[in-house]
């Protein structure tokens, strides 16, 4: 049985000593000059490398090779899971913390989406602690907002700029016209992305955050399996600059919404209007925007990783567990999650879209295209074409009044047989509220 | 002794049925549609008139004319005070509700940044709730994120947009070029402004919330004697105008600052630049900047005021007792709220200033002007004089370097002596950074 008394002294496991993790070290070595309500101790480290330099001495916590036998060591009252992954030593060291009484904070986003039902009823079988601020948006401390502060508005929809990699990328792309590869190459090296960059671009970095955020809003069971998932190698710098023209910029939205009884969940590039909020949010930053009644707007914006940020929003979930009792870990009892994902998939959907392009180099193909739309009764909203560049292919975009996906794709397969674009045209929703 | 299991029911008594109160009674109604962890019983309420239309009905609560008498009954847990005020009726009914082991949420920014010392000694003495979300920025959920999920960050500034009567008011002048006075008609009518519109544009009600949030997040006694006030009254469209040709904004700011071991407070028109958080802010909308280590900047927008918004905030608060545990009002403890506001003017504070005016109606004026500028070893960043208009004055302004405050007032009572100016100029702070 866990004791729900104040605290004012908690011992503290920390697992994965990377950027974020000595980040958290160096924090709490500040902690005289923070506002918690009682006293941090580390007692214990683990990580893969002993040795590795960290910016932070790592030498007088006691060592552990292996996080699981941590995280159910005597001296310690919290895991601080900062490994990583929905498997693995992660997700073990996790249970068994739980299973021994610890309580647990991490910023596992993976690990809360993917297997968050199972691991927040263990949580709750032992009425112990399981927090995750720290999960989504770095410092914007959305997932304590959502939970508690929020939990008197009917939200209706929650959207964001969920990953600053894919962001600072696109404003990038627009800004110098540079193409996709040698953007993410720059970013590499300036550290906004990481060697691997494969869960950043894929979309599915910010697809585990927006499960994670709608399971909170909606009182759903996460289920990873049902986000639509669209990352952003595809887009072009010419879709950026063309979308602009239109005014309008290209931004990977993460949204889950609420609609005539369904809720569902998407990561993909969508068109937001200049005034949008989400349209403002340049570089590496993050932001969220919660609709709801009574209401209206609500937009946090904030950096969304790194160590410092990261580490502060660890440091929020810390200082909770003073309080002595922290609620269900998604906000309801995991019995009481009433709301289920839908698969539906997008195709169906009446929006307006955007379609970018390169024409073939011969007379007719324009007129093709617009034929080719008008012949899938398709009506045109805005169209532009851009004068030919080196290779003679002439940059092409448009946004359609509202349509289905699926009759776009129809289209679009109809022009690939026809030859009428030179590469692979491009095709994203636009979001015409501001 | 106050009871901190998790309960499962509330019995609220309401006092103040206005325009919040109303949606908070209807809030309630829906609380079906919530994710509260518990169920919401109205049983009492109070306000001045019984027979009032407020669009919602009360017959079925239990009335009392004396909210103090209603604090104390028997059958209520929650004292919910929506009075407003620092004296009178609001301040008596939270004390008897607080003496009398009830806990108390309230809306009302006087009580808590004019005696917030007092009535927080006072729950904490019982070990009581008391908790004031609604109090600052409607919907925004900001006293709970420094209070709770931002005690890991080191704040060095809050500044925000607080006051949604005069960032309406700002936002139409610049769009219309019209005159405060027929601004804050129109707002009055649209409902954005009071009939008494006094505490708004006075800057008076965004020194309130200010307070609120500098004490939390720099843990300080609130002491409201201190904070430096100016509202937006004597602002003419010129000077919006002119700003904006510098591409600036010009924005009702409160902010509160830790530098060189002091901490203060003040709300003032600012310049800031167009490309800053809170320069983005049109209409009604309230925001707040959090900066500090180690997370860089964090920005919340939202509704700042409207029955909605502020009924959703309550609701919050409201959704926290269930929790069984709040913490101290303040964050701290009173007795470990070491900070104190200084009473420096901030007359010698170095900063680029913007002064607008209109010169009179002969020649060398312009000359005059900058000559009394050189004079004062003020040095000129930018400066613009348009032509003059049907009453022959013509609209200056300028930017100055860093200088102080009292060598511009200086500077203004020459100008005043020579009559320069045809009308009293302004003279206004420069936010230089973005």
């Amino acid at each position: 049985m866990i004791d729900h008394a104040p605290k004012t002294h908690l011992r503290l496991g920390v697992a994965g000593i990377g950027t974020v993790g000595a980040g958290l070290l160096k924090l709490i070595e500040r902690q005289d000059e923070l506002r918690l309500p009682g006293r941090l101790e580390v007692t214990a480290v683990s990580a893969r490398s002993r040795s590795r330099n960290r910016g932070v001495d790592v030498s007088g916590y006691r060592w552990f090779d292996d996080p699981v036998e941590m995280a159910t060591a005597d001296d310690i009252d919290v895991l601080v899971e900062l490994v990583g992954g929905s498997d693995g030593p992660a997700k073990l060291a996790v249970e068994a913390a739980l299973k021994a009484g610890k309580a647990v904070v991490t910023a596992n986003k993976a690990l809360i989406a993917e297997r968050g039902l199972e691991i927040s009823k263990l949580a709750e079988s032992r009425d112990n602690h399981l927090l995750f601020e720290a999960a989504v948006a770095g410092a914007v401390p959305i997932v304590r907002a959502l939970r508690n502060s929020l939990s008197g508005v009917i939200v209706s929809r929650v959207s964001g700029i969920l990953n600053g990699t894919c962001n600072y990328i696109l404003s990038e792309m627009l800004r110098t016209g540079a193409a996709y590869e040698d953007v993410l190459a720059d970013a590499q090296r300036l550290g906004f992305a990481e060697a691997d960059p494969y869960l950043d671009v894929s979309g599915i970095d910010a697809a585990h955050k927006v499960m994670i955020l709608a399971s909170i809003a909606f009182g759903a069971q996460p289920d990873f399996s049902k986000v639509f998932v669209e990352g952003v190698s595809d887009i072009e710098a010419m879709d950026l600059q063309l979308a602009d023209k239109f005014d309008y910029r290209i931004k990977l939205v993460a949204e889950a919404y609420r609609a005539n009884g369904e809720i569902g969940c998407r990561v993909a590039p969508v068109l937001v209007r200049k005034d949008h909020p989400l349209a403002q949010i340049g570089g590496p930053l993050n932001a969220v925007v919660v609709e709801g009644e009574p209401i209206g707007r609500l937009t946090f914006t904030g950096p969304g990783a790194g160590a410092g940020p990261t580490a502060a929003a660890v440091m929020g979930d810390l200082a909770r567990l003073f309080e002595g009792r922290s609620g269900p870990p998604l906000g309801k009892l995991t019995g009481d999650l009433e709301g289920r994902f839908s698969s539906r998939a997008p195709s169906e959907d009446m929006a307006s879209f955007f379609i970018g392009a390169r024409l073939a180099d011969r007379s007719g193909v324009f007129a093709a295209l617009t034929e080719a739309l008008a012949e899938a009764d398709v009506s045109i909203d805005k169209i532009i074409q851009d004068s030919a560049g080196e290779d003679e292919t002439a940059p092409v975009a448009l946004i359609t009044h509202p349509t289905s996906r699926s009759t776009l794709e129809g289209v679009l397969a109809a022009i690939s047989e026809q030859a009428i674009a030179a590469d692979k045209p491009r095709l994203f929703r636009v979001e015409t509220r501001s």
